[in-house]
């Protein structure tokens, strides 16, 4: 919650939402039209947004943040910038320059942005894959189009263009509204009618399929802004950039977008690895790849990216995990579906308490308010350990009221708490780090429930982590797709007593009637399903024939060609198709982000701006300064270099003509932590150099010797900067002047 | 060299080699006609091939290897497997079995194979990065066509392909001919006289053309061996992935086919990271794809595998290397082009010799066989520091001469040096690695020297790792295609005085007669080079009047409008495009060499094999094994894990049923080289536990509390096996039994 005076600005917008939040509601429970629920949704998505531009907007800034000046340092010190820049920057070779300067959403990582990258990573593979011991594995990027068409990438991964009819020159949809419509807004000739429309549009848009854009670009007479010409209808483009492989163009393939799908074609290889055993997590780090329609935001909306994702397989029926009682008291703000409905703003609270929310609210709803029956109470109980999905088999309203602040398990909650504390481990502001529920329009339609780990950033809110149960969808369609059963096997607390239907044949006969095809229709016969069988006897009861149709054509068979036998027996194992829980991080957004959080300037010299990144995260742990170039310093240089190197600390040494402390400006705008200087006074035995922490600017004394190990435990986080201050005596001598 | 008996067999084939290499080299001596040398060529490389067989035949073996076996392991323990395998196992899903089972040459990595390539890419970003204090960047997979058409890679980067006039079937024209060529040759009817033809051919393939591999179809009538229709003529096919970026289809873009393309992009920018100095070493480790028309041998020759490239920037006429005293005395096997020729074996040698020699017999194939005039002294001295390159200027025998076992210059011979550290540090065997220089006509027609290392598997030498001087080629394309100079300045140790040339204008007259035109035509005339300055002075003299073609059209100047200025300046630095050497790492390569060098069988029970990896590189670097499932174990077991985690050790717990002895094969299997023992003495307060080296078997007697930081030591090679075993008691229990 924002300040009195604020809540008090916000309160009519809040009440805003909540009038189509509780609309929403209504008309779910009255079993509305779709097309009426649709449009209340619609709305209700353009009140919150309002609701949250204005929030922001009242919001109390944080430190002057300037974006112009952190991404120039971002370009002129090398963490990244556009991929083949030198090819851009080119007036002599205007042709080629014309030829990519279409290519954008591709970024470079110079060295400081690739180790920062390389260190998150390296924190990410330790704080999961080995505290968590998954099953790490590296798939393929080219991946075969049946592997897409299963997952439904090839049918469903795509967004809305519009194409120029002239040119063929392509622009995403909702941009070109946008844009379109942010110009005659501005516009004194556009209507009084028609300038209400547009922002309505504009707060809309964001939940228009391509009828309703197709109807805007028709009524406001919407152009091509770069010829003026008419516009195609909106079609769907499929984002995935498509390859073929080999010589015969014959194997269409995509580059994989996203890293998911090759955890899923390998599970069962998995899940014998883990000994057959329920539940294990996978995870994989590498490139996805989505043709965006136009890229934008620097490394936001990128068409080449890195990932990391965790697929975690659980028996749907029990989705407690063993260490969430080690992590239950870890707050975390929680912007649930139902507060988002409400135009009630995020709300912190323990997982363990958002977890039992949701199982007590489970409980009274499936129950009704009343006491519950012993049957009721059994039909509870069977439904939450059913395999089902709440919001597959649930009506929507259940889906709607379920929301309130509740996390639907134990698994998903502790990866919820997990995803924060990376967050934070790796440099994101608390404050500005939230986990929003998806609505239940928003969630995929196989999802149980999603929760995104959203990062403030000066772009706004963004999602950096996906946090979402897809219970079983995913197994699923690759078991459609193969027709090889993905499941695992669950031990019975106690042996199941089943009834068994079987079609015994009588070999002799269907021997001699089909001969050589006998044994496909007696393979047939032994597969067919207990449903199946009943249905082949009763048509042989009825008619005296059957047919029975088998890999090698159409059989006939008649009533003495077949018993049907119906016995019980004991199974002490049952086969369940996992549900998954799927943490999904993409590093990009998350290096922005940090990058911005962690973007200073210094007090009263607003030119000079540096970094506070966490000392795990820095691209280079410590800069080396000599004082002055004179040679006689170099063997102590030497020996800085020779601790530093044993201690596998990654340092920089800058010999740059300049002041001390321009250079220690330098090295504090690349975030580097530590800085060891060599002056006049380290000649003298034992070599001593100061050792100074850019966050303070303050300074150490201490012998050759002893930095390497200092500036290890200092960089890895054993040792604070106090306990630095507490060992070696103060330097005073102010070098940042 | 192999023994006495071994040479006696291999002496009349050495003499073959050396027969066709001296042929070789007096037909370049005597500027014979290409095609006379080239045919020589053909024949030294099979007559090379041979020897090289011959040699591998009568080597003593290592220790039986059981390919199958090998492979088996790999599969079954998931160290890697072919993509979507799930998908091509399917009996029931015949057609989409057909649809995917061309798609080969992609592999998936599976938890074992991950870690242990993570491992590998951990230590070389060590080895190389860190310590040589490289600059790493991390650009996009995805490459738009102009970069790959300045590099070179969309007009020459191909295979020859046949394909079946009549389905499009598409064979690689070298893999087609081999194998009809066995098939005649194995044939009872072929003639005497075709089997020698066909013998020679299959020894020459290597070398063939496509005019030659058509021949040879023609002549044998070589059909499609799936239809047996007839075959096109052999046709280039372009290795790379294409793709477009982008929805309109107007971008072409390819997947790279090397690292090295982004780091030569990116050249300026490193240069500036640098402070505008050289040396530098940028390096890049990520996805290449090369569309191969038939891969094979499993992890060798794949479509998508991970490079590791080092781009070394280096001023031409100064290769030493400040570190390359440290390494000289640094053993390396050698198989120099001068071997090759000679029909000897590969010999060991140190690096500085070898890199002594070269600059020992350049010195004196440039001076002649006398004593050096003054002015031959100067020329020798002009040509050493000039930046052409040997290979690129020299004639063709000169290079052929200089091969005797030398290394080119010092920052070659070190990277040699620090790249057969790296294999052996990973796990390679040395007595089954050596380098191979190319010979003249394999080296690509821009580099100076070559050395691949290459490492003998159960396949064959393969190559692994190429080290080549590619002089300023790379630069020079990239120059090239975009006219911005990708050049850094030399300081020059005295200034230099230069004759400047310039056209000035009389702005009054030219502004009068061109107006508009008249600033481009100036600027035009600013740019001209001193030559282009002297011709339009010649012309202008001897007509009156010159054409000068500019940006905006043509003008003809006048006498009066321009007059020409001689001065001399004084300069201070030069401007010089740097020598690249280029160390590139086939990871997965290295990694197949690795496991076969590691895989190994227990003495006296063949069916227990076992890895041998490096404890850095193993995939999991301890066991955790319960002697039993008893519960009153759990809680050691805990605290094992425990010690473990908190010492970020990957560990594996295997409480499958199962003797101890059987579990301690199937870790070994997979390489794991400890193991922690919980037994039922561990009870005993202060807890212990036995520690197992599995490549002994022997083990020892320690307390939890130990396990942690022991294990962590051992593992990082900090505490030998030995040193494990003085401080802890033996521990007797025969429990491999």
């Amino acid at each position: 919650m924002a300040s009195p005076e604020i809540e008090q600005h916000l309160a009519p917008l809040r009440a805003s939402v909540k009038e189509y939040g509780d609309l929403v509601r209504s008309l779910k429970e009255s079993g509305a039209p779709k097309v009426d629920i649709d449009r209340a949704v619609v709305e209700l998505k353009a009140r919150k947004k309002r609701l949250e531009e204005r929030e922001l907007e009242l919001a109390p800034k944080e430190a002057a943040f300037d974006r112009l000046k952190l991404e120039d340092l971002l370009k002129r010190r090398f963490f990244y910038d556009q991929s083949i820049a030198s090819f851009r920057e080119l007036d002599s070779a205007v042709s080629l320059t014309l030829r990519i300067e279409g290519v954008t959403g591709l970024y470079d990582f110079g060295p400081m942005g690739c180790a920062m990258k390389a260190n998150m990573i390296d924190l990410w593979r330790k704080h999961f894959i080995l505290e968590e011991g998954m099953l790490e594995v590296d798939c393929s990027v080219l991946t075969p189009e049946p592997v897409l068409k299963a997952s439904g990438h090839v049918d469903r991964f795509a967004d809305w263009m519009v194409k120029d009819v002239k040119t063929g020159e392509c622009f995403r949809a909702d941009h070109l509204i946008k844009n379109h419509a942010e110009k005659l807004i501005q516009d004194k000739k556009t209507s009084a009618a028609d300038r209400d429309a547009l922002v309505d549009v504009l707060a809309k848009l964001e939940g228009f399929d391509d009828k309703d854009m197709q109807a805007v670009i028709k009524k406001f007479h919407f152009k091509s802004p770069i010829t003026g010409n008419e516009l195609t209808d909106p079609i769907a483009f499929n984002l995935m950039f498509p390859t073929v492989i080999g010589p015969t163009g014959d194997f269409k393939a995509f580059l994989r977008p996203e890293t998911a799908q090759g955890i899923f074609v390998n599970f069962k290889r998995l899940l014998e690895f883990n000994q057959g055993k329920l539940p294990f997590a996978a995870a994989q780090i590498g490139s996805g790849f989505r043709n965006e329609i136009s890229p934008r935001q620097g490394l936001i909306r990128v068409r080449e990216f890195t990932m990391c994702e965790i697929e975690h397989f659980v028996d749907p029926s029990d989705k407690d995990h063993p260490k969430f009682a080690k992590v239950r008291n870890y707050e975390l703000s929680l912007f649930s579906a139902c507060n988002q409905m409400d135009g009630r703003p995020a709300e912190t609270c323990t997982i363990g308490d958002a977890v039992d929310k949701y199982n007590l609210e489970r409980k009274q709803q499936l129950a009704g308010n009343g006491e519950m029956s012993k049957k009721r109470k059994k039909e509870v109980k069977k439904d939450m350990e059913s395999q089902t999905c709440l919001a597959g088999n649930a009506t929507s309203s259940q889906v709607w009221e379920l929301g309130k602040g509740a996390v639907a398990n134990e698994t998903l909650g502790y990866y919820m708490v997990r995803v924060h504390q990376f967050l934070v481990k790796v440099g994101v502001d608390p404050r500005r780090l939230r986990f929003r529920q998806h609505l239940a329009n928003e969630m995929a339609h196989y999802a149980c429930d999603c929760w995104d780990a959203e990062i403030l950033t000066s772009y706004g809110w963004i999602e950096c982590v996906g946090n979402a149960d897809r219970a079983c969808f995913d197994l699923h369609q690759h078991y459609k797709a193969t027709n090889v059963k993905l499941t695992a096997e669950k031990k019975l607390s106690e042996p199941k007593t089943v009834q068994v239907t079987e079609a015994v044949p009588n070999k002799a006969l269907i021997g001699k009637a089909y001969k050589a095809n006998a044994k496909q229709i007696m393979a047939r016969l032994a597969e067919l399903s207990a449903e199946d069988v009943g249905m082949l006897e009763g048509e042989l009861r009825s008619t005296g024939k059957a047919v029975l149709t088998y890999e090698g054509g159409e059989a006939e068979l008649k009533t003495d060609m077949l018993s049907v036998k119906r016995y019980e027996k004991k199974v002490h194992v049952e086969e369940i198709t996992p549900s998954v829980i799927e943490p999904s991080f993409g590093i990009g957004r998350i290096m922005y982000a940090v990058l911005e959080h962690s973007f200073r300037q210094r007090e009263g010299d607003e030119q000079r701006t540096f970094l506070t990144l966490p000392p795990q995260i820095a691209p280079i742990k410590c800069s080396v300064l000599p004082i002055s170039s004179n040679l006689k310093l170099e063997p102590i240089l030497e020996a800085v270099r020779e601790q530093l190197a044993k201690h596998e600390i990654s340092f920089k040494q800058d010999d740059s003509a300049g002041s001390i402390g321009r250079r220690y400006a330098r090295t504090d705008e690349i975030g580097i932590p530590f800085g060891v200087t060599v002056d006049f006074e380290s000649e003298k035995e034992p070599w001593t150099v100061t050792l100074r922490y850019a966050l303070t600017m303050e300074q150490v004394r201490l012998q050759v010797s002893e930095v390497g190990r200092t500036v290890q435990d200092l960089a890895a986080g054993r040792m604070s900067w106090e306990d630095a201050q507490a060992k070696f005596p103060k330097f005073e001598q102010k070098a940042d002047a």
